[in-house]
């Protein structure tokens, strides 16, 4: 029969230009529709597997651009094995990229892998060396590659042909400038964002500003200030503010979150907004925006950022609802629209508009973005966003990007503690890291399973923790029965399994009074000042110090995704270890779960991460008092209290390793 | 400072319509690159997790269309828990479909969950009430639902509107018709390609058309006739012939693959063309494409298929080594290429041109696509495609889009003994069943394994095994020395194990003398007639028929991908099971893969697929020998002895259930 062959043509030829296969890209997040993470200055793998028809030689290579760059680098790959090859890059800046696969036939490859198996057999192979001069034919080069190809040819023109093809020499060099072909691009250019460090390693301190008068007066900027040098003394490097704008004084909440505020109840610093202000002012107790400034400038010199918090609740009396009504949803009675969770309504807060009906509330979106840029433009470049998931995940996508337009340095931390999926969303749409679930996660089993899904499952490219020991709103029920041992072995812990942690004040001192029965502390500091004694007995300041200086003074502890967990013969331990990606820095923690009993264990040091037989010796310095000694053999014993130290911690120095 | 918002507005606006997050859609290959693949009239899952910001009620619904179509068919999503969603449709029609996702916020829903808690609490709802008469506005509807929206708008009007609301046929009227905010889209459509039954449910047996003359005269297609109620009393629904082509002579192979043919061999019919023609012609000895077309027919009346080999391999006679030298690879002194495997060569064939130095080689790829729809017009509609993996990629796409535009129920049976990517690769571009690693699959580990993967990685969207107990290249070490009972268990487990198996004839003769030491036949019929006597003492022509029947009756056999491992306590049995999707039918098979000794074990009826009790009782039938008895609980023990039976297969009526 006839046939219309035209359409058919077209397909073919679009078809024909991907001869190799190029799949399974990693990191590659929804098919591109969103950017896989990375760290500038760190290494980051991008792998996949390639392949060709047949058994031929074939190459890939990464090519990487600078969003907005048509200047691609190209970065080798090499085979690992089952048709998976990968390429190691380090990110030179910070912000947008996006890479692709190139891969082809290697001609020359292909050519030198045949025609070597032909001589080994004792093969006639002068029609071959004849195949090689074509190969070579139309090839250029500069430099010393220039140089090379010139000398190849002329030697392939005499009677050393063979052996200057042979040449490893030539082998790399063809590998460099030699025929390529069928080559294939994959058929997206992915998305990468490349965040400073700080983004996945920072020691985050939360503290309510209010709190820090003299006994149980208001707070100021300056009180803040003047407690700088306790927050660098522990060894933080992030120092993190529940909302500093004015408090709304309609429906206020009264301690312990009752329905009444008394007369001089200071209110929750999340219903925002009152005649004085809203997002973009301070609470005029607190001081004033130039008072803001300087501690910013404070804190800066005391090698610590400012954090703030962006709750996107108004209070009842926050001034956008007489200026902008359409950004507030309304019930048809035409009351204003309160928070609410059915039964519970929230009357001290007023839920905002994003969308309209026929789209997106714009004006609205512009003005939190505004906010934003407001404090950052101010220097604050870390936020933590309460409860985003209550929010459009587009709403979040549009502002981060816009942010980053201006400040690529910006920090979104993501406070959802809300389903798995969700959480993960967030991260997507471009958060930086994220409260986790690590708060509710006690047991070596609950642990081992959680830390390795975060650190190796699909999740990894995208969602960074940020594992807080306890907040305003989370009073862990562990803690509650704990005791100070469960509070030193949970901050060890969130010190040395996640890259970023977080503190909030109070923990340092193992506050953990709960209203009964409740996840929450008894005399929430979201409703009331606290008057604290830094100094009381029982603290684990000591802790929080060591913990920090190991965290800066290790590079292992710079990046979380090195964690690995060991063997230790207790169901109560916690045994793991972190190595640094040149292989020179290794540090084991032992953490005993256990707040009550003591546990005498088996363990074995993984001689194995060094390529060393179980019978090897390795120095280890113990990192909590400096003494150093030898680790004869795979198998050892060790004894933890919870009364004394529940923990251990080693720096493990293998054989010709440095110190 | 001032900015200029028009591009960010416009990106907003784009992000904004995506406020539902629809992801991990199943099936989706490669991003919806390739096809997945399902089966007429048989159930396909389709999910996806879905959610949206906060806690509101959302909908869901699959799109599904035929490609070509605009019209699209809705199929409503329920959630499984943990933000997953999926559906379940029967696809009507072979062909191309395909189908995206939809999501959106179901306002009555939310309305209704909110203000029932409400209620519960004792709450005045009047503004609620009000609420769902706003939402009752503007809809719509016909016949029966616009009657009863009718209906709803009456009842609201009055006293009886909370209970009118709040009535479940509210509910299930407003799932269909009630308002839908933020309907988000899935970016992407996904192909999916639906089958007829035969792609993924067959019985092949495979001969060599040549062995079937009286001794040793070269056998001919009214021979094959003649043998086709042998074929059909078996059971088996598909008959494979190897390349029926005219063989060459240049380089012709002798017997057991020698590299002189002596005169009077019949050659390997994978050397295609001579003087007498090539891939659309047949080879003389067996008759005329009228002969041919004869058998086709024939086998037809007897329900048996006919699928052909295409080897894309020519014989240096082939007539279009004359008539399109463009079509095949030449070395620099002017001979034409030989394949070859260095340092092996293969002398008798030689290599097609798949792609010239600009582009793919059109004509030819044409001339290829013309020899399949060659033959699928004589009738043949399954191609068993001889080393698929040699060859490009996009040339098995492109071809198999091409038969399919005309021949929708052409099947592809891929033979590519290769690496797993490769192997997965091929059924992606479109070849509808695959020659598997089965053979080398001995012990229970093994094949437990293999097959969970098959049946439950992302593999089982796109290839569909075909288990070949042995092939002419093929005569697998085990059977080399498990003799046969080996050969009984293999073919009980390729029969029940895979949707599509087959058979290599001689196989039901326990023929397995190898070539010393390799994993090949003596005296291989690759190269020489063979003259067996199909009634030779210790045939397991029982053990076929006994299989097919079971597979043509029980309906569970219809679904490979229904396969479930269950708990033997012997290392040497393999225990399973299949339940159709109706879970009326249930079939267990107990497999002795020790080929020498005999078992006797515990096993445990898997009582929990049916939601009973350990202690419950079942019915069973022996589906060997038809006596019918009751399994009281859940322990049992069996003995299998390889030189009586080495298998037993079971049917389970489950009380209630029918026979």
């Amino acid at each position: 029969m006839p046939r219309d062959d035209a359409p058919a043509e077209a397909h073919l030829k679009t078809l024909a230009r991907h001869r190799i296969a190029i799949e399974s890209v990693a990191p590659e997040v929804d098919a591109g529709r969103f950017a896989a993470k990375g760290v500038v200055g760190r290494e980051l793998e991008i792998s996949a597997d390639i392949f060709g028809d047949g058994h031929e030689v074939i190459g890939a290579a990464v090519l990487l651009r600078k969003e907005g760059s048509r200047e691609a680098a190209s970065f080798p790959m090499a085979p690992l094995g089952n048709d998976r090859w990968r390429t190691l890059m380090v990110p030179p800046e910070i912000g947008a990229y996006r890479f692709t696969i190139a891969a082809w036939r290697d001609l020359f490859g292909t050519w030198r892998h045949d025609t070597a198996k032909k001589v080994a057999a004792g093969q006639d192979v002068s029609v071959e060396i004849d195949e090689a001069r074509q190969l070579l034919r139309g090839l250029r080069a500069n430099g010393a590659d220039g140089a090379a190809l010139k000398g190849l040819r002329e030697a392939v023109g005499g009677d050393g042909a063979l052996d200057a093809l042979m040449d490893p020499d030539t082998l790399a060099l063809m590998g460099r400038i030699g025929p390529r072909a069928n080559r294939t691009l994959y058929p997206r250019e992915l998305p990468l964002w490349i965040d400073r460090e700080r983004a996945v390693f920072g020691a985050w301190y939360e503290l309510f500003p209010r709190s820090l008068g003299e006994g149980s007066n208001h707070g100021t900027f300056d009180d803040v200030i003047a407690h700088l040098p306790y927050v660098r003394d522990l060894g933080f490097d992030t120092l993190y503010f529940p909302p500093i704008h004015p408090i709304g004084e309609t429906n206020r909440k009264g301690r312990n979150n009752s329905l009444r505020a008394e007369p001089g109840d200071v209110g929750s610093p999340y219903a925002i907004g009152s005649p004085d202000g809203g997002f973009r002012e301070v609470h005029p107790e607190l001081g004033t925006l130039r008072d803001f400034d300087r501690l910013v400038a404070a804190a800066r010199d005391h090698g610590i950022e400012i954090a703030l918090d962006v709750a996107l609740n108004a209070s009842p009396d926050h001034p956008w609802i007489e200026e902008h009504p359409d950004w507030f949803e309304r019930r048809p009675d035409g009351t204003i629209r309160h928070a609410e969770n059915p039964p519970k309504k929230y009357e001290d807060i007023v839920n905002f508009r994003y969308y309209l009906e026929d789209g997106p509330n714009l004006p609205f979106w512009q003005a939190i973005r505004d906010v934003f840029l407001f404090w950052a433009d101010r220097g604050v470049l870390s936020f933590r966003v309460d409860n985003p998931h209550t929010k459009p995940f587009p709403f979040w996508e549009w502002i981060i990007a816009e942010v980053r337009k201006v400040h690529p340095e910006a920090i979104f931390l993501s406070e959802a503690f809300t389903r798995p999926k969700v959480m993960k969303r967030l991260a997507k749409v471009g958060f930086n890291q994220s409260y986790t679930y690590y708060t509710w996660r006690s047991t070596k089993e609950e642990l081992t399973e959680y830390l390795e899904e975060l650190t190796t499952s699909d999740a990894r490219h995208v969602m960074r923790p940020n594992f807080f020991v306890n907040t305003p709103d989370i009073n862990p029920f562990f803690l509650q029965y704990a005791g100070r041992p469960g509070f030193r072995t949970r901050l060890v812990m969130a010190a040395s399994l996640s890259g970023a942690y977080g503190v909030y004040s109070g923990y340092e001192l193992c506050e953990a009074e709960p209203l009964p029965g409740r996840e929450e502390y008894l005399h929430s500091e979201k409703y009331e000042i606290k008057d604290r004694d830094f100094d009381a007995d029982g603290h684990i300041k000591d802790d929080i110090r060591l913990m920090n200086r190991i965290r800066a003074e290790e590079p292992a502890m710079r990046d979380y995704l090195n964690l690995r967990f060991y063997p230790a013969h207790d169901d109560r331990v916690l045994y793991y270890g972190r190595m640094d990606e040149k292989a020179e820095n290794f540090v084991l923690f032992h953490v005993l779960l256990d707040p009550h009993e003591p546990a005498e264990f088996g363990f074995e040091v993984p001689l194995w991460e060094f390529g060393l037989p179980d019978e090897a010796s390795v120095e280890v310095q113990d990192l909590i008092h400096g003494n150093r000694f030898t680790w004869h053999g795979k198998s050892h014993r060790l004894t933890l209290d919870p009364h004394h130290r529940p923990f251990a911690i080693w720096r493990i120095t293998p054989p010709g390793g440095g110190a």
